[in-house]
């Protein structure tokens, strides 16, 4: 934080009670008082404490694995990198080697967590562990999908086409390719 | 599309109702058929046919405008892009030019838009427009911020030490710092 910036006061919440559960959402309503006494109403979405991995497996240095599957919330084929929910007590790293069992047939004997990031900060409580992961060999698991999912190969200097397809524009998919492409270039320099 | 990549057929979707509305929220349940028979019940949230914008304003070539808000989703202060609703019949430009008016306290002579990305497909019926806002002028508009929101300066070449920080971690904003960049380098490239 450099020193010009002000550290703010947070709000107090003076109350929050549930709106609706749905089984699958949960969302609440909060009152909140901010530091100049203003109040306030809001509604947010409460997701997992555990959050979500989203997983960037890579054969060899110079490829990425993608998937295409159906989005039920946009209606649509998407591509986009592996991910799913981090089960309760469950290792980040263990959940980000499960999925990419059940979603792309790899297991991975080397997976780095590069970030978390959030969604909708505003009204989704919710966390993206965005990991890395290599040294893959041939495993595969069941998974929960109606329909086997593409297995789409990218190659990482063809970043620019993949972000021209029409299917590919998930913020999450798109961050981790930037910020793995990052983390490379930063592997590969000479200390 | 590469010619090895299969087109796939859409499930049909054999019925939706409403699950919840919280005024804010509206969640409907959908029960899918797939192409190979599977059915499936899903839920999802609905947004605005219309979307959100996410603004990245520059006051020069060299910086980037950041705000620093209160995420009630999360219940914590970030730092982000300026963003927030097109209005219904509003053109997403000018929502882009009234949002950064409200928040930043400018408006831009120049605005392009860059991408659309989605933020969570899978459950969440949403775009995000993002939009590079240049050749800025004074201009505030009134907002609904329960209190002022501070806006922080960033130059584009210290884009790394952004990605470190601890309040900077929502993917579309992420996602809209490395597209930017790639944009403004593609704008440098003589033809």
């Amino acid at each position: 934080m450099s020193k010009n910036e002000k550290v703010a006061k947070h709000p107090v919440i003076s109350s929050r009670r549930p709106l609706a559960n749905t089984g699958i959402f949960r969302i609440e309503e909060m009152n909140l008082e901010f530091s100049n006494g203003q109040t306030r109403c809001y509604q947010r979405i409460v997701g997992s404490n555990e959050g979500a991995v989203l997983v960037v497996p890579m054969p060899d240095p110079q490829t990425l694995l993608l998937i295409r599957e159906y989005s039920a919330g946009m209606e649509r084929y998407d591509l986009a990198f592996p991910k799913g929910r981090v089960e309760f007590g469950e290792d980040l790293l263990d959940a980000a080697n499960r999925e990419i069992q059940e979603e792309v047939g790899y297991g991975a004997h080397r997976l780095d967590k590069i970030s978390s990031v959030t969604v909708a900060p505003g009204y989704l409580y919710h966390s993206t562990h965005i990991v890395l992961a290599r040294d893959l060999y041939n495993q595969r698991l069941p998974g929960d999908e109606p329909e086997p999912i593409e297995v789409v190969r990218w190659r990482l200097a063809d970043l620019e086409d993949l972000l021209h397809r029409e299917d590919f524009n998930e913020a999450r998919s798109i961050a981790a390719l930037f910020m793995i492409r990052e983390w490379l270039e930063k592997e590969q320099k000479p200390l």
